[in-house]
């Protein structure tokens, strides 16, 4: 079985395939007088022509390592962002495209505080917490399905590095 | 000094202001073969003409209650959603637009797991954590200050309920 070893989500990894939202560094932006700091416009967020942003709750059952994988998605027309509403770490899962289907998968685990926006058509894994967590979604409301799903011939095992 | 009691933050009472994000009752879709509940579009947003929706975040400094309210403020071109990274209450104040300026405030405490979203034009307290709070802000992206401001003669106290 192939193996794919999860590692630390980090920006400069994670960029080819989207945001990181997390807090680090100073802010953009100190408003409130003083009492608040902004990060400022921190997604490549992309809805399409005929999209619009939309926001919802996902809650999904608990997941651990190894991860059996199996199945990879994408959302063709709209980028997807994933906001945790707990302090737990995730895995986040996601593949270059090659030629229609998705190439080798890599595999990330966030630190508490840490979010993702997935860019428009990035091949990824369904939301897999690694405890029970309750993630806010904004992604793309609008016609069609904006579904391409990809099931692997045989599973790969996602190890904690 | 006015008074104004801090209630639970309810979807009924907070309706004309804006939307509470959070699980509550089954979801709309299941998704991800079983795996993953969809509490599907749950936030009134708007960014308006000339406007994009973006993903920034905040960290604000804690308060406690009582909380002395000095200003309100509200953005006359777009929705502004703030969801919380971390399991925490937090104080939304608003209050109804009378002529032009804020009519009596309310005041709310969520409970860990609630969000909200302002609807555009809604007066409005600053972010305003019980604890230390970084959140997730879904609002407008686009030309102009999109801010109006206004400070109150004499401030406002706001106790816990």
């Amino acid at each position: 079985m192939t193996r794919i070893v999860a590692r630390p989500l980090t920006p400069a990894a994670f960029a080819p395939f989207g945001d990181v939202l997390e807090v680090t560094g100073p802010p953009d932006r100190i408003i409130n007088e003083g009492a608040c700091g902004r990060w400022h416009d921190r997604a490549r967020l992309d809805f399409g022509p005929g999209g619009r942003a939309g926001l919802s709750l996902f809650r999904a059952v608990p997941r651990a390592l190894p991860y059996r994988l199996s199945l990879l998605e994408r959302h063709p027309d709209g980028s997807q962002a994933f906001v945790p509403l707990q302090e737990a770490p995730f895995l986040v899962i996601v593949a270059p495209d090659a030629g229609g289907v998705p190439g080798r998968p890599l595999a990330f685990v966030t630190v508490p505080g840490q979010g993702v926006n997935y860019l428009r058509g990035t091949w990824h894994g369904v939301l897999a917490p690694l405890s029970d967590g309750v993630f806010a979604v904004i992604d793309r409301i609008g016609p069609g399905p904006n579904l391409e799903e990809h099931r692997f011939a045989a599973p790969l095992e996602v190890v904690a590095g």
